[in-house]
């Protein structure tokens, strides 16, 4: 009999889920549309009953001992998703408790995608065996999960974690949260791409970005024109890793982490975004730390990286119910 | 038999020692010249035998359970003092080690002033039962520390919680670590201190300040003198609160506090600082923390406050070591 956990992973149009054991092998997947269900109650259903059609396909004989959930504005404490912008439904909706009560009360846990993330690299990355860690996933916006003495940082209300909404540039750029010059609106998908519309507007320099449209344009475009030399694509990352670099100099002064991990689409441009990040980095870091943080890549594939980290989540959770802390006891 | 522990804080100048119980009763304290020991080996042997006359003058039947020590630059992790620059002794100092050597193998720790003024707050004062809070420390610089979970962070190599040193101004003052702008350059005795004499030099505004010789200027004069109703000094406190409200917006956004603490002697200038502070962070604050987040003064009385945070360290340190923890035992 192979214990296997569950790995879920939420988006706005996509739900992907997996059985995966503890070396993060992955015995099968599949995914439905977030969108189809009609409700809440519908949705949980249904991922329910994936996951045990999933299940019932496999010809290893197994159990699945807990379900991990990435998924947008989800809280661990509390097992909510609370006013998810990117989702259909509203308020607080609590996907734990349901999902768990209508499947064998198997222990279900759910965070937000840096979160997984960070659990992902820990238990099946490049952060095995690293007690202080940090992974930056630059997606559509920033997100951080930030790991100390082996544990998420989650704060009092697990919220904490939220380093791309540390302000870098005052009454800089319109942030989603309703604030200005945030982290998240120069290092994320969309803050590259408004670089780009602001350095191209900046100059006449010859760029093969003015030939697309500012509707289509994307990180990936500019990657790939940085790639074959455009100075206006290349100058863009330059702008964002130093830009990101400072910003981290900062986090690793509060966090002092091992190593920090760069993973999301932006983080698939590579050296381009690596090198003037870590230059940047190492440039403001306090002197003591120079030269000793680690800044790489996130070593999970890309694809499986948040069903791996969702599946990590619940692996984590086994483990922390299995520790039987001793009462306190010292006068 | 009445448990103790003792708690020691080591400046420059003056080391200062306390038997306290598991509430915070002192219970005897006593205090040498750090400065008079000829070497780094007399210091220690002064030290246990400081500790070891003061135990004598007790008439409570009493042990002494382990010793804690606030010092500059100290590792928790090594137990060391490492190039301090505010001590005599050069290089790497095996503090805990060298002592317990000496004084019967008792369980000796020791951190910073700011992580014992923490440990303090948790163990004595009003972060008792908080899991998640920081302490800031508004000395000569900003010390913090910041409990995430209910331990102190000290990061991958016990460094963490330089929160005094993240830029905040870019190309802003230089700092004492070589770098420019750091949060400890303007919210700090010395930076309010500089503040007014940036102030005083911009404008030709009357102020008691002018009176003062520069050399002698301190962070209580200006605060006495903005008590007074004087416009410049009271100007000083705005700008340092607005400074440190900015940088604590970041630290919450990272870190998701219950509750900061301010202590040290700009706390002293009360509502002078933490009203404009209060006011920067509720505006830089993300939405979801915006009057969540409580800042309020130490609770531990000004004078004792580091011999309870060494005190406490070491409570601390005892709690953790009768704490068994089972063996991972996942799959």
């Amino acid at each position: 009999m192979k214990n296997l956990v569950a790995g879920v992973d939420i988006d706005r149009v996509h739900t992907s889920y997996a059985l995966v054991d503890e070396f993060g092998k992955i015995y099968a997947k599949g995914s439905f549309s977030t969108q189809e269900p009609k409700n809440f109650r519908e949705y949980v259903a249904r991922l329910k009953d994936e996951i045990v059609a999933l299940s019932d396909t496999l010809d290893t004989p197994h159990a699945i001992m807990a379900v991990g959930i990435g998924a947008p504005n989800s809280n661990y404490y509390t097992g909510e998703i609370e006013n998810a912008v990117n989702l259909a439904w509203k308020g607080r909706l609590p996907l734990a408790q349901e999902l768990s009560s209508i499947f064998d009360n198997k222990p279900v846990v759910v965070t937000n995608d840096a979160n997984a993330a960070a659990i992902g690299e820990m238990i099946y990355g490049g952060a095995k065996g690293m007690k202080d860690f940090i992974v930056i996933t630059l997606g559509t916006g920033l997100g951080s999960g930030i790991v100390v003495g082996g544990n998420l940082l989650y704060g009092h209300d697990g919220y904490a974690g939220e380093a791309g909404h540390m302000t870098v540039v005052k009454n800089g750029r319109e942030c989603g949260c309703g604030r200005k010059g945030c982290l998240e609106c120069y290092a994320s998908s969309k803050g590259v791409r408004n670089t780009a519309i602001e350095l191209l507007a900046q100059s006449d320099m010859p760029s093969k970005l003015r030939k697309i449209p500012q509707d289509a344009l994307t990180s990936k475009d500019i990657a790939l024109a940085a790639k074959s030399g455009d100075a206006v694509a290349k100058k863009c990352f330059e702008y964002t890793g130093t830009i990101l670099g400072e910003a981290l100099a900062n986090l690793v002064a509060v966090t002092s982490p091992q190593t920090i991990f760069l993973c999301g689409g932006v983080a698939n441009a590579k050296e381009l975004i690596l090198t003037p990040t870590r230059r940047a980095m190492e440039k403001n870091i306090l002197p003591l730390w120079k030269g000793k943080v680690k800044l790489t890549f996130s070593a999970l594939e890309y694809e499986n990286a948040p069903i791996l980290g969702a599946a990590a989540l619940a692996i984590k959770e086994i483990e922390k119910r299995n520790v039987v802390v001793a009462r306190r006891k010292i006068f």
